[in-house]
């Protein structure tokens, strides 16, 4: 398992070693063996397994519907989130986490009342036109080559692998067969709350709790699958108890400004968890052979 | 498909045939094929795939529990719903749709603030001595052949075969592998909320929202499968929703007495809904040929 073949998109570093021994270790027979039951695998999404830069794309999805709400009635553009959105405000748009409630509410209010069918069309028609603003390539192509080949490794080797993203659910489940040939039963997330009659499922305005972040992304794991994660791949601080609830614990980090983006924010805490845990860093720069 | 050695547990009557024509018509090539990944097939627990009578195979777990918690703190006798389990109030027991409230707190109660790996080791103790009352077999026993031997034919096919339970999920998890030859993943059901801290899950107090019954069954089954089920099956009026929002549905009719339970309380609008709407209406009297 250690040849070129496995894992081509990797560096033949610590971090694709840690990674390949782990993987050794639980197919083996003997002491370490984990039966295929118990291997489970969850990657929280944006910026551990594609691009989460310059915004988040599901950011670019509900800002472009925003932009159509506030064209539908232009009082809307004096009320936040809309406003920050239609005015480029920069400042208000930076720190997303300053702004939960409003977002929330923005998000909830941009597909309320539709089918999940609609809103699952409504993503579908978005990825096929929309371009990343400086990779210049759809949306569904700015995933981590070297992320899609560890996820295919870990397919092979009967782990049941899933999402664990902190945004929407339905969202990625839209494309998630498309760029990560998983089936949707695979993406866990947030989500709004949902309603059923006559026969259809509505999306409502609330949010589902916990939203799928920090320790919710512990309890969400374990509703969908009944256990902890076997491994567990992030890159934020919102993935620390994902990471600490794993056995085997992977961190991205973002430190290659010419072939992607380079950013430690948002991640201060959980590089210091992985430093003092003895997580596996996973450098773009020093791992990945190619990083798309 | 159509021999003996296919669900020999089932008499070779319409139920049977129109079982065995949807798998057909949804696995072969041609206008009716349906694609793996979209092939989920359902089903309740509690009445549907083993036995619900004369009590749910939970109450009879939390009542035992109830009877400790009434052991280890007297005055609890005084309330409900400990008093009525401790003074074997059958009148009051009889029917727990009138008890929601009180019973929903003895549940959440009654094993709050341990780990779900703890409440886990609770259930298997449970059902390593538990024996069901008039059956006089283990309850791990009480599961209706049949509905094993469609379920098996289900996955043979390439359907992903879930269990989606009004009751508690983590209580089907313990014994879903033994019973059903099911993994984890593959348990829906209600729940209590759940704590993370230190590395660890804790039962709170809470109860998950929606309950995994009526209407909340469909949006379950979406929010884990991100699917409306192809097949599913039920008994109860509280699988009314989750069958009209299937392409095939099935509804168990405990009409035998003598191997089983005769009763339809409770199931009155889905029988009705079953003759209304065409439903594959299966007798347990007519159409098993053995029950467990």
């Amino acid at each position: 398992m250690n040849g070129q073949s496995t894992l081509p998109g990797w560096v033949d570093g610590p971090a694709r070693s840690a990674v390949l021994e782990l993987i050794q270790s639980v197919t083996t027979p003997g002491d370490s063996f984990v039966p295929p039951s118990e291997r489970i695998a969850t990657f929280d999404n944006d910026g551990t397994l594609w691009c989460e830069k310059p915004l988040y794309v599901q950011a670019d999805f509900l800002f472009r519907r925003f932009v159509a709400m506030v064209k539908e009635d232009p009082q809307r553009a004096k009320e936040q989130p809309y406003k920050a959105v239609v005015e480029g405000d920069r400042e208000w748009l930076k720190d997303i986490y300053a702004h939960v409630p409003e977002l929330v509410k923005g998000v909830t209010e941009a597909f309320a009342g539709i089918t999940t069918d609609a809103f699952d069309a409504a993503v579908c028609e978005f990825f096929a036109s929309a371009v990343h603003p400086t990779l210049g390539v759809p949306y569904t192509q700015v995933a981590y080559r070297p992320m899609l080949e560890l996820m295919e490794l870990l397919k092979a080797h009967d782990f049941k692998v899933y999402i664990c993203s902190a945004g929407g659910r339905d969202f990625v489940r839209a494309v998630c067969e498309q760029v990560y040939d998983l089936p949707r039963d695979r993406v866990i997330g947030s989500a709004t709350t949902l309603e059923y009659r006559d026969g259809d499922l509505y999306r409502s305005t609330g949010v589902e709790q916990p939203l799928d972040d920090g320790p919710g992304k512990v309890i969400h794991i374990w509703a969908r699958t009944g256990r902890k994660p076997l491994l567990a791949g992030g890159n934020a601080d919102g993935d620390i108890a994902m990471l600490e609830s794993a056995r085997f614990a992977l961190l991205v980090h973002h430190d290659d400004a010419e072939r992607e983006f380079a950013y430690d924010a948002g991640a201060e805490r959980a590089l210091a968890a992985a430093k003092a845990r003895g997580w596996t860093v996973v450098s773009v720069k020093e791992d990945f052979r190619t990083v798309f």
